[in-house]
């Protein structure tokens, strides 16, 4: 009842696996390329031919997991179809945060924890989705599932992916099983999670090193909302006002941003890593839908937000919610 | 790690789980009905609170299986948003299969060996699909990933669906997970699967009885392929020169049910249960892409297609490759 049997009939020819890409979202935070990295090592110990690579080079966060487990990071790719016929999903579904040429390519797995919204395929494939907090947790499951142990370095990359998804079990994205799974896997990896995930969580907010431009980049995801497209960044901080020290160049990039790729709205989402609370800086329009969305009232295009810190639970849900009613 | 606890915080209001519905597609087919009653008692098992309804009466073959192994069918709903505010998909995930206000109600998990189109969430849910013969097949693992006992009876029904999809694990859809785990729940409900499958799927080919309205209508599908409304009917039976002795009727039918309901293109497809072939009766327009689709030209909007028993996996993926070439 292995997937190998499961799925040969659609990925074989002529009794040879062929060759598939696994890869994580735009912009990849430390879950999209760990969860790629370890379902292609599950792919490969099944005997299927799965290469790990990722839309983009990993974040401060991500090289300081890569490092700490000494772990190479993916290759970067820019198309698929140039390479193979099919590809694996994790940690994102919706096509716009995908490769460029996904509709190109077969989709035959998706590993993911999130919404799913533009996502059509032809023919049906596997898919596993939970509401978890990380991707690296269904990964786990799946090898649980299929009864493949976890290599120690893996295992340290996948706390590592639920520590950064979780904000150290903080966001109220965490559930039991992502903390159960982290804390197995902080054993198999044998480490401290309490005290690496914080040096880990850290070492992503070395904000000073990057320009605004790049900061509103580095973990940005778009969505389209009532025929707007939105654009959502994150940026993770031990302190607030030494950010919005820089509101100005902010709105400026920002604005270019919006310009240069017709995003009709733009959240700049800031979060506080220590006392888990977010502040929004909104540029673009409808700022109204914003304000509906959160129930509060924008200020100079600021908003606190007290307890916020999954922009996937606590922001894109309400805007949602906002744009379509 | 069972899915009681992934999902309670979602699904709980003030400690207790807040009622679901989960269902099938409409024009219910044997496993549409089954996977629903079986999903529930898995779930109902778990600690929550699932009924299994159905989006219309069961067809003759699954009133054979529910009368065999006697199980009630499941109750008929019209609306889903009048009782409850989330609902659980197995066997469907494309919204113009499913129940007329789903977009109405939260879907939190769908079990599904289809492909998936038409099918967007607000929030991050529940999914398990598989590229299996029947979505039987993926409730079976869930029974297993979570240590829950099949009932003889419920066991009964798996595997009628299991045939009834693969027809008799002859359907090129039929994978080794159907096979294995088909013969694994004969053993738990002590059926010959043979000689009961064959008389199921007879008991599912008594078309004399019905008129050409019901008959196009009983196990129909609709699929938007570039813009057009695609309907596809299948019909099992043992003597296809039967079946086309009413075709003057079949095609008044047809035309009605295509000006009343606005289907642009409906193929009727007409199964040979023994020996796996089909013959397609086209009705509608653009035709030449049912021609492209395969290959070979309609003589009086017929064709012959050898070897073809699966709508999913034969007649759906290439319609929609030519639609979209």
């Amino acid at each position: 009842m292995n997937r190998v049997r499961n799925c040969g009939v659609a990925r074989k020819k002529r009794g040879l696996f062929v060759k598939e890409l696994v890869f994580g979202h735009q912009n990849p935070d430390t879950d999209a390329i760990v969860a790629a990295k370890a379902y292609a090592y599950l792919q490969n110990q099944l005997g299927a031919d799965v290469e790990a690579v990722a839309l983009g080079t990993p974040n401060e966060e991500t090289k300081f997991a890569l490092d700490y487990f000494n772990e190479p990071a993916p290759r970067v790719i820019e198309s698929a179809k140039d390479e193979v016929e099919a590809v694996i999903l994790v940690d994102h579904n919706e096509a716009q945060q995908s490769v460029a040429d996904i509709k190109d390519v077969t989709v035959t797995h998706v590993i993911d924890h999130h919404r799913v919204a533009n996502f059509e395929t032809a023919a049906p494939l596997y898919m596993h989705l939970e509401p978890v907090g990380c991707s690296s947790t269904i990964v786990y499951k799946e090898f649980v599932a299929h009864n493949v142990e976890i290599p120690v370095n893996l295992a340290g990359l996948m706390l590592s992916a639920i520590i950064s998804d979780t904000l150290l079990f903080k966001s109220p994205t965490t559930t039991d099983d992502d903390i159960e799974i982290g804390k197995k896997l902080a054993e198999i990896a044998g480490v401290d999670y309490q005290a690496y995930g914080l040096e880990m969580l850290k070492a992503g907010t070395n904000l000073a090193a990057k320009t605004e431009a790049e900061l509103i980049e580095a973990d940005a995801k778009s969505f389209e909302m009532a025929g707007k497209t939105v654009r959502v960044d994150q940026v993770n901080t031990v302190d607030l006002d030494e950010v919005f020290a820089r509101e100005v160049a902010f709105r400026q990039a920002i604005e270019k941003a919006n310009q240069e790729n017709g995003y009709d709205l733009f959240l700049l989402m800031i979060t506080n890593i220590l006392d888990s609370n977010s502040r929004l800086l909104v540029v673009g329009e409808p700022k109204d839908v914003v304000e509906k969305a959160f129930g509060q009232k924008l200020v100079d295009d600021k908003m606190d937000l007290a307890g916020v810190v999954s922009r996937k639970k606590q922001v894109v849900p309400p805007l949602q919610d906002a744009f379509e009613a």
